[in-house]
């Protein structure tokens, strides 16, 4: 049966999400939706590409994301289908798919002109509803990419301006905060392999990680490596650095957010 | 497959919906169960009407759609089933089913009184897992409506008080904010339909919309249509006048809530 | 199908419920995954104890739970793998499945430590995704328990500290809070058993309920017993005393919250 996932800033307090899986369902009733989140900041298009681009790999080949976060909703912003790495996307041409984008070899993209797949009546502010869904379920039964619209260059999509971590003269890593999870979970920009090529470069193998008014020397494997209520740094579920406190809030301890600067040095 | 969805006022911190979810695929394993929204403010039963039909008619023909925000769960109010436009509803006799039943030519009630089509052991405080999820489930299984128990007439079904528009002496149409969603957008109870009469009627192309301390001129067809932070108005996806703020909150630009007076006039 | 439930403290705004999902569809696509809750608070293990306990029981006979609330991840806490009347569940060994363990006649455990059953890479701190939703996704695939891991004795499972409620020397039930759900419902772990007990002891039809600065004289059967806003104590859907106020907010009006002291006096 094939997946179909669902990414949006939608809430689920309204009916909205509701809507969208009534009209996947109408078009295939044994399409398996499943929610990655809904909880995006609204209209938080940076966060939303993160989100999909960390999840949509841990979907079986052939599953179909819906990623729904669009503040030029009926403008002539364009929509999208897009095939890559052996996945495909529903999503408006804002920058959402990004990340997606850029670490895939080939993709094939089509800007969504064919309203034969689209709800039969499309409102001016809910594509989720009667756009995107509606699609994502045409694919889920096997409808070709090219069957959808125009054929785009992939060069030619929006691409969000996502931060991307250096190391600069002083041979220090710079790097921010990109999310805050639940949990108070600092995750960081700055990911495994850049560390790696750090390490290799300053011949040190303690990093200190800096952020806020705190440095944290060396990198533990799980939280309870330290005490409760002790910060740590290690690398998350996403390869990515993340700061966290042993059964703590680290966004709490260290008053911060995402966007702070976060920078590894060798002293 | 059959559908059945859940609204409700359990919210999804407690385990109730789980509980519901497994009384429902205890009786029919294959029941597909889409959850429409489950934090819909507690013993709400007027925003459930609201958001119940303003959702069921984007699911396919023949979906079971259980309602349940029941402050008076245990009492004597009636447990119902009913037929309407083609989709089953199953939910206390509270007014939650209120616009459904209006809107709908023929209704098939019936109360639920065959107690074969409950869970064995019926609580008397959560009715959700114990009778309303037990008789979708048999509805996804083709029981028929009648033999859950004895039929009863439209218009003893309990209707909840919802304001309704309507064009006044001076040729205003006064409404009201109905909800409030995520994005912080004011939707009223003014809908395209009594707009386009109140044009014929006073054939003035440009309603001016009064809301709070504000003035608005004319409708938009998307947000993005404006500035960002600026007010607009507009049909929203339910087909109803919507007040937003582009790429903003319109609940907290106007600090105004459900139940505000909003009116539509000439000048 | 089978049907793996899901309870954990990861929060629905994150990605990580979507990913677990994910790793269990990429297994058995025919999965049926029922979400019982993800907001148990953070690192709660005692909460998460008494929910699973409360929740499983409604699933179909051989449904796969796993429960999840683990901050000794990546640590040497246990995995385990228990079948324990008749349903399976997938959990760290911290105590989280004391209840239903407590409550079977027969355990069989197993300590997860083959790896083929896992995910290819095993990240330190995310084995709901990496280990207990794969292990639940073999098991809904008909995988022995036996291999999975090495057996365990029940004995040697990690047992969380749970209140447990006593008749004491003056004839008083003690007991406590030990959940607030959504409408502010105290539940507390004073089961209807126990209640039955004290009153063959007391002889005394009605008891005295005391929880805070306030005495409640008997029970009802539901809320809308008593005028709207008063409190009344009731047998709740878990069977276990519960102290509500009608359409209103117990927690609230009391000012208390899970831990506080209830007891049972005959005046």
């Amino acid at each position: 049966m094939p997946i179909i996932t669902l990414l949006t800033d939608f809430g689920t307090t309204d009916e909205y999400v509701g809507l969208m899986k009534g009209a996947i369902l109408s078009i295939n009733p044994s399409a398996v939706i499943v929610d990655i989140t809904h909880n995006i900041d609204p209209q938080d298009v940076t966060a939303a590409a993160y989100a999909i681009d960390s999840a949509y790999g841990y979907f079986p080949p052939g599953t179909i994301h819906a990623a729904v976060v669009d503040p030029e909703v009926g403008s002539r912003r364009k929509a999208l289908a897009l095939q890559a790495n052996g996945h495909y996307f529903c999503a408006p041409d804002n920058g959402i798919l990004s990340m997606v984008i850029k670490k895939s070899n080939t993709v094939r993209a089509v800007d969504l002109t064919n309203a034969d797949y689209f709800r039969q009546k499309v409102s001016h502010i809910f594509h989720g509803r009667d756009i995107f869904g509606p699609v994502a379920a045409h694919l889920s039964l096997d409808v070709n990419l090219n069957l959808l619209g125009r054929k785009l260059d992939a060069d030619d999509l929006v691409m969000a301006d996502i931060p991307v971590p250096a190391i600069d003269s002083r041979h220090r890593i710079e790097g921010q905060v990109i999310s805050v999870d639940r949990f108070g979970n600092l995750t960081t920009n700055i990911n495994a392999d850049i560390i790696a090529q750090w390490r290799r470069h300053v011949k040190v193998q303690t990093p200190i990680i800096c952020i806020g008014p705190v440095t944290i020397a060396g990198l533990v494997d799980y939280y309870a490596e330290v005490p409760e209520g002790q910060l740590v740094a290690l690398i998350g579920s996403r390869d990515l650095l993340e700061i966290s406190v042993n059964r703590g809030n680290a966004r709490h301890v260290l008053g911060v957010n995402t966007g702070e600067p976060v920078c590894i040095t060798s002293k």
